[in-house]
């Protein structure tokens, strides 16, 4: 399609258009326009009418977008319209927890096996599906094509984990653990730091309580 | 204490020193110098030495750190070792796997109750913990002076939620939903948009297979 890349903060803002989008009454659907999205999200419209002009070619002036065109663009772009599928490595709570998660199919994202050393989980099953044992990784990213690793298991064995998944093939990790991995240039970590989300609401509370 | 307000990088880090400390061996442990940690972490040693410096007073001159006091500074510092009790609103596949993880209480934080409108779901229990009608959310938080509330709601339903929690005297929210919340100044919002995680990562997957 010849697209241009997108900042970060372009791409942070796609998934909220895109709910929105989907929220809107059946009545209020047929046009929309960047001026009215950026009204309801409480952004900048300017900044909303640059994004959007990047990820679809649909928009018209005065008219805005015909707004299942708009939907349809923005699912393309952020490849919810294509499955990844992915390995979860460490099934404890955490990993237990995504794994049996089924929501992240909506945004195109198949967890389709789990792995941990842990032989009282090893072979058990989550949601029908199967948790191996960790020396059949490598294989089976290989053979099943997986691209997207994600990292549940403890922060002290973390980078172990990491430099596992590189080895098999993987290009996009996705973080659980609160460390910080040393990947090759071409490999992609995106860090979902849960304990420094709460250290910041904890954080919140505790200078309010001060006040 | 009489410490300083810090930056959320800082904070950032604070649960990566935190897991690194805790994970050295036994053998290792009398003493940590912030050079030290800076190198296991990838880290800038003139960042993490301010760091310390804020969250502890424990830092000498060639010596560093002894590890368990820094240890308890830190969690001290993050409330750690205090419990903050949550609830969290929306119990569906999401809201569920939260309440169910027990792992957060780890990071000071204790999911009490859960809130739902679903008929079906309300009333029935999650280890232990009971799903209750959204009605009694108000009076759940005052009597229990809940002040963390946990959104899970679909987009479209999270600003109305997020306005009971605020009419519920909550003060921090931690947000699920993809979506921009309106909120008064005292009341902080920290978002976790996983449907963003996915799409930086299948994003760079595109890329690469352009490649």
């Amino acid at each position: 399609m010849g697209l241009r890349a997108v900042s970060t903060q372009t791409l942070q803002r796609l998934p909220m258009y895109l709910n929105y989008l989907k929220a809107l009454p059946e009545n209020k659907k047929l046009n929309i326009s960047a001026t009215m999205i950026a009204e309801a999200l409480g952004l900048n419209h300017v900044q909303v009418r640059k994004d959007l002009a990047i990820i679809s070619k649909g928009g018209k002036p005065k008219v805005g977008y015909v707004t299942d065109l708009l939907i349809d663009d923005i699912e393309q772009y952020l490849g919810y319209d294509s499955a990844n599928s992915a390995v979860i490595i460490g099934a404890g709570n955490l990993g237990h927890a995504l794994f049996a998660f089924t929501g992240f199919s909506e945004y195109g994202l198949d967890i389709v096996a789990a792995f941990d050393t842990d032989e009282s989980v090893v072979g058990t099953t989550i949601n029908g599906k199967m948790v191996l044992p960790i020396d059949g990784l490598s294989s089976f990213c290989h053979s099943e094509n997986i691209k997207i690793g994600i990292i549940t298991v403890p922060a002290q064995k973390a980078q172990e984990v990491c430099n596992m998944l590189i080895s098999s093939g993987i290009l996009a990790i996705w973080n659980f653990a609160p460390i910080h991995l040393v990947v090759p240039e071409n490999v992609l970590v995106q860090n979902e730091n849960m304990a420094c989300s709460l250290a910041v609401l904890s954080k919140h509370l505790k200078q309010k309580n001060r006040e």
